[in-house]
């Protein structure tokens, strides 16, 4: 089952193909266009049985819900926050910056918060009140003074639980491409907003990518997946369990274990065999192994170009070296340096986000952060004396450029 | 001429209609797909007239073009380069930077530049050395090690040049939508990038959006406009001159001047008459100023309400108190603070970048800079001690989340 990979082509293989879904969410999208809530009730009611009506979660809804939720829990959930919050304060750029770079010329960056910002936040079947922290603390940090989070009906207690330590008080139960449509659009109850972030099925990713015109998004999602760089100094059992950890979010879940330690493949692969068959998600870890495997590298330099062209979602560094190899290896969304650091962590509570590039896209976007909730202004400041420094450059260029009143927009200027 | 203006859905209006375009783009971007260097070759012949074959832009067409570039434009384009890599050198973040959270708990950023990105700067009957140095030098500064420029051929003396002072050898002469379909893809002789980034025609622009699954883009491009805010402190001849310099671009430029001073407006538009009558420009402008015109606020808080809601590419501040201004206004693509600072500046030579969000996609995107050239992964690095510290909450998340095998990937290494 544990078996040498063939990475060529992942970038492609792993990219899920939106066109088998895109009329149907092409439907939908013109239905909440046309007809706003109207459109997402009846939505709700088709796609997940939903009879409740209003979109809208209440506030005593909220409240309702902490009673459901056991304490240990919700303690759990405010630590999670907690360190979440920690590290993303820590990202935060200076609203502004200003550096005199000659006598008369000052430049700078202005940063602000984007004005209003959606989230989505998976549900059905299961809860994922971590993606409510990782999706919305960040806007929060960042300073987004709006933030909505759409996630499917009914709304599970501890989803509900998780906006509110969260600091979100605007929620609402709907799914799918219809939640994408309406946030990117706007209803009467459902403000139009400026970026839409968090994960999703194929639906919700063809509805992202279709409406971003109208709304920008965090970037293409698709199954999760890692990639391990391991050498002999690794522990086989941690290794395995992070295989199986990555395996049990989805049937189209990847891992890559990259080693030039053949033996270390093999004993990964008794692990595996060991661990899984006490696995409660057995059946779609199965499945999962089966896009997974080992490539054995003949050196580190090797690893490292099989690694970078794989540019993983997660990437694990097991080695006795691990920050040296950290400073070596390409793209990748998040990195977790060393043994004692399972992805797990970064999936719940180490502060870092986890909601990431996959599909090597992790070689062009990055994961989600404060930055993906601010616009950057240049601003600059001369004075009499700056535009005098540099005023014959521009008038040189612009006349260069045929764009005369440009050039003269700096002489009326200096004619005083 | 100079009028009151609607301000109401400048947003929206300010969009260009790409849908027109779309089936011809379509077909182009299958015909560099299917057909590579052939169908670019054979697209430059019937759309820009172009029958000298490779699109490949030779070392030594490089040199001689030196020959025909005034030795004062060569300086003049040197002395911009400078400042615009100095600036942009200041974006820089560092390279990775860590932080230890709680004991045994580090996280941090790690910043890499992308691999490789296309710059295409438009030509034809002007040439835009300006546009080479706004694209490259931020993708040069951000460390990218393999960048390309597309331009539509001949390809001018003046932007090759350009590509070599903003040190790029790799040029081709191939524009409109084949050249961005040609990088998003790739052909035998352009290699595909991660992202395309420079301003475009509506051909352009319509490629760039078809084709954001294969290669990301800066932001979606329109007309140039400027904003301004001024009081009765400003010179109406220096807004005069910044309204023609923005008219002058194109017919589809626009100008909006918002001031509490109705005396102000008049003073502008006589300003306008009295300089439009000698501008080489004349026709160009007179268009523009069709979609032109001031609007009076009754306060400076509704003078910036009015900005908000435009989020200008430029934003002009010519009041008394600028620096405070700068702190209240909202999303701007680039911002120019007081008299003496025409956006003629920041389009050559003060060092900030001229590629800028136009039609109220500054609220959501930022401005080209060195971040755009870069993807930020998340670092965390756990001890014994470390995991220890957040273990247990992530055992309880992933259990509320239905995900044991997370819970087991922390155990496992707990049990040590």
């Amino acid at each position: 089952m544990w078996k040498p990979l063939d990475t060529r082509g992942w970038r492609e293989r792993r990219r899920g193909d939106i066109s088998g879904v895109l009329g149907s969410v092409r439907e939908i999208i013109d239905t909440v266009r046309r007809d706003g809530d109207a459109g997402l009730i009846e939505l709700s009611r088709r796609f997940d049985g939903f009879e409740g009506g209003s979109p809208v979660i209440l506030p005593e809804e909220i409240e309702e819900a902490y009673d459901e939720v056991d304490d240990r829990l919700i303690e759990a959930l405010c630590e999670a926050e907690a360190r979440i919050t920690h590290f993303h304060e820590l990202q935060k750029s200076r609203s502004l910056w200003l550096e005199e770079i000659e006598p008369g010329v000052t430049l700078g960056v202005r940063t602000r918060p984007l004005d209003r910002v959606g989230c989505y936040v998976p549900g059905g079947r299961a809860a994922y009140p971590s993606t409510v922290l990782m999706t919305a603390v960040p806007a929060r940090v960042a300073g987004v003074p709006e933030i909505c989070i759409c996630t499917p009906p009914p709304g599970d207690p501890l989803t509900l639980v998780a906006m509110d330590i969260a600091g979100v008080n605007e929620g609402y139960r709907v799914g799918g491409a219809q939640a994408i449509a309406a946030m990117a659009i706007g209803t009467e109850t459902i403000g139009k907003v400026a970026k839409i972030v968090g994960p999703g099925n194929v639906y919700v990713t063809a509805a992202k990518m279709l409406l971003r015109g109208e709304a920008e998004i965090d970037f293409p999602a698709g199954p999760s997946e890692i990639g391990i760089i391991a050498d002999m100094t690794a522990d086989p059992s941690y290794i395995a369990a992070d295989v199986l950890a990555q395996a049990e979010h989805d049937p189209h879940s990847a891992s890559v274990l990259v080693t030039t330690d053949a033996g270390l493949a093999d004993r990964v692969g008794r692990e595996i065999e060991r661990m899984l068959a006490s696995a409660p998600r057995k059946e779609i870890i199965e499945k999962a192994l089966a896009h997974s495997g080992y490539v054995i590298a003949s050196n580190r330099a090797e690893a490292i170009r099989v690694m970078d062209a794989i540019a993983p979602e997660h990437l694990s560094l097991q080695v006795a070296d691990p920050m040296a190899l950290l400073q070596e290896v390409g793209h990748a969304g998040s990195i977790f340096v060393g043994p004692y650091t399972p992805v797990a962590c970064g999936d719940y509570a180490s502060g870092t986000n986890h909601v990431l590039p996959t599909a090597g896209y992790a070689s062009v976007y990055s994961g989600l952060d404060v930055h993906h909730f601010c616009t950057r202004s240049q601003v600059q400041i001369l004075t009499e004396e700056g535009l005098d420094a540099i005023g014959d450059v521009v008038e040189a260029l612009a006349e260069a450029e045929g764009l005369a009143a440009h050039a003269e927009s700096v002489r009326v200027r200096r004619r005083g």
